[in-house]
């Protein structure tokens, strides 16, 4: 059950989704699944799923499926839940504040650690007990703590100075809610939320039905 | 130059990006831009936006490049953007308190009408003198009201249930912020934000890198 090492961009997109319906067969007993009936539930073709969990091993036995807890084990492996993180959140505004109030994350094992904010009136504030710092405080707190992943939700106009922070202080992955794409080194990987594009492709999608 | 109508997901996912690079070209007074430029600004390659830009119409000229304020119009128009929209968020939680704050939404023409919520201590507080209902009015709110988009911002448990009122009620489009897919019928479409979904592909990529 050899793991490979290149799975495409595809697929790693559709991993989380696995994820998400085995966690629910789980959660209802279930022990073994065909790709078929696994194809029912999440919407992808029974041969498209054959194909993607082929990439990461060989889970299905002909006849018998999936074994559900096994499959559920190595897909959570590969999306890097064996490990914690911790993180920041730069931009305590909207929607830095619903983040850091988003409790599901930190069942998945990611801690936040500390928000940041330019606003003065922020500093020193807490939301659930972890503490708002100035944003001048930035690269000295990375530099005292191990942070894996840095969260930006601040105005396009500083997304890429947070960034460079980010970058020259280690943090390794940056999830980037602000509405601009930011340049990375290639040892750094960006995820990032554009809500305003989601946002402009769903009236794109009414204006075409 | 005529549009055509059969615009690939593919094409629809690039066009925010388009309108965004373009909007911010617009703002530093570029009059036009050849695919060469665009391609080094944008990401995508010089063939990629030329076969992007040649399926709703033949704006490029040879030589000449592209007329920024023409593509701009253009791909607003496809965007659906000529129109505004009336919305209505269901869940004033974390998430949908931050959307109904987001008043970057308007300046694209989307009018927020209403919150609901299912906790009675929210019923009858306002968000930016917009009102928070209770949920049981959403159905008698939706036929009184003409809403063309409802954000669905509530638990996953919740979200299939939101989602066929907004169906029965004419809703055209739903954007679905519960980690849960939602069944519709063709002639509605849903546009998801699965922040879990999306944070996961993160540590997916920061593992594999």
């Amino acid at each position: 059950m050899e793991k490979k090492k290149n799975i495409s961009m595809a697929v790693i997109r559709r991993l989380p989704k696995y994820h998400r319906y085995l966690q629910e067969l789980l959660n209802n007993d279930v022990d073994r699944i065909s790709s078929k009936e696994l194809s029912e539930k999440i919407g992808f073709t029974a041969s498209q799923i054959r194909q993607d969990l082929n990439c990461f091993g060989d889970f299905g036995q002909q006849g018998y499926g999936y074994n559900v807890s096994e499959l559920y084990r190595q897909i959570s492996n590969i999306l890097g839940l064996s490990d914690s993180y911790n993180i920041v959140i730069i931009g305590a505004g909207n929607i830095g504040q619903a983040l850091a109030n988003y409790t599901r994350f930190e069942k998945l094992g990611f801690n936040l650690k500390a928000l940041f904010d330019a606003n003065p009136k922020l500093t020193g504030l807490k939301i659930r007990e972890i503490e708002i710092h100035d944003i001048d405080y930035l690269s000295e707190y990375l530099q005292e703590n191990s942070i894996d992943i840095g969260i930006i939700s601040v105005p396009s106009t500083n997304a890429q100075k947070v960034c460079d922070i980010f970058v020259k202080n280690g943090v390794k992955g940056i999830w980037n809610f602000a509405p601009v794409d930011l340049s990375v080194p290639d040892n750094v990987v960006v995820e990032n939320v554009h809500l305003s594009d989601s946002l402009l492709t769903l009236t794109c999608l009414i204006n075409k039905n």
